[in-house]
């Protein structure tokens, strides 16, 4: 567990899968000078149906992961393990680490005017809880109306991202939430901006739609400047890209999401760190 | 590696999650004095999405597993590790292995009255062309027809198996499928014979539909019957359960799919085996 100092050093970023491009994609827009190394546990997605003691243990595997590639930080762009594991494996490095749900909450309270927010995500991140007691300590008065959407994830991993289904599918889950009077609905799972247009069209204008990936970026880019840690080697960055499983599958979803050409993805055997 | 030479030992059957309950299901009713282990891989599920040689390594890991519960056979229940992992480990083991395919694509050769056999299954299992091969050894002048459906596995997993979205979806998928002179069609994933009802009303009665799980526990009967390993000790089965994580949503589900009643299902650390 070495702090590297160097200011060159990558960003380190993972997910469950592919799901956390949309995080790195705003990393790499608003940060442009920064090196990123990204990792996505491929083998072993999704997180969002798995237990809180396994989604600990991948964390670390992943942080080790990370550390060997010395990173000066570590954003966890899924909002399952933000959720269930930042508070515990933050302790256990001394690397700053970032999740996506504090920046999505903060995000959240400075939109919301009635102080009603909505939150879909995947049945682990909703059960826990985080979101709302992340909001509550920011807004004690807020009300948050959380829905676990298991079937976004699939959808977009399957390609439906952009078929009819996937109205019906997010009609049957947020049917519920429209009726509510939140003007606020945070996307807490790093798949759902991938269906956010589909989602902006179901609740119409009056509810505004955040995605946490913006605001992680922006807390990205203010601990690096705290820290003295931002690269201003003027060099052009560098992005790696790893997986768990199925790296060329993964190039193939990646060069979808990002407009940088992802040639290759390395394998990397995660149970061995 | 040992073998076990007791009649009352347990078969062990594997699957990546609560789908190859439809095999250990079968199991029980057509050998009900056999001891069954089961276990589910939870933690990694599902499979269909991931390479040969993580489903190698993870099917390598629950036979050594289940090598420490004695068993006398193990059955792979997932198409998927049928498809991808059966050839290698049987080899590594002297366990007598059984995988579903071989049961299922003998199943549809002798139910085809014109030779036309669809398959549906997972990615892996339909891109490793496991199914048409088989059939072909089994009748060369067949024609095979796959087609992944990856939708399938989280819509039963989700509980959307009832549900209309569920129609749309096979009809989604196997349109293409209706089309053609298909006279029998292999549920080539565990996940798949809990929709078997809509997927029989959507292709009508001119189409069989075969579940390799019947004819799977009819080569466990038989190659018991052959070893003489028949537990014959008229004892009441015993029946154990075992999952890599999210024991309790494990047992909530297997008590929707078992006639048996699922008291409690035990966590298994499956990375350390």
């Amino acid at each position: 567990m070495k702090t590297n100092t160097s200011s060159t050093a990558p960003i380190g970023v993972f997910d469950s899968g592919v799901g956390g491009l949309t995080v790195a994609r705003e990393i790499m827009r608003q940060l442009p000078q920064e090196n990123i190394v990204y990792f996505g546990d491929t083998a072993r997605v999704p997180y969002g149906s798995k237990s809180r003691d396994n989604i600990i243990r991948f964390s670390r595997q992943i942080i080790r992961f990370l550390e060997t590639k010395e990173v000066k930080a570590i954003v966890i762009a899924c909002n399952t393990a933000s959720a269930l594991a930042l508070e515990t494996v933050k302790e256990e490095t001394d690397i700053p680490v970032i999740g996506v749900i504090v920046p999505g909450a903060r995000s959240a309270v400075q939109a919301t005017k009635n102080g009603i927010i909505g939150v879909a995500g995947t049945e682990a991140t909703i059960r826990s809880e985080t979101y709302t007691k992340v909001i509550k300590e920011m807004k004690p008065d807020a009300v948050v109306i959380g829905k676990p959407c298991p079937l976004f994830v699939p959808l977009v991993e399957e390609g439906f991202a952009k078929h009819r289904i996937t109205e019906e599918v997010i009609e049957i889950y947020l049917s519920d939430m429209r009726q509510t009077r939140i003007d606020t609905m945070i996307l807490g799972c790093t798949h759902y901006p991938l269906l956010r247009s589909k989602i902006m069209t179901f609740f119409g204008d009056k509810v505004h739609i955040v995605n946490p990936a913006y605001e992680t970026a922006m807390d990205v880019k203010k601990i690096l400047r705290e820290s003295g840690k931002e690269n201003t080697s003027g060099k052009a960055a560098s992005y790696e890209f790893y997986v768990s499983d199925a790296a060329e599958k993964f190039t193939h979803f990646a060069n979808t999401i990002l407009s940088y050409d992802v040639a290759a993805t390395k394998l990397v055997n995660i149970e061995e760190y």
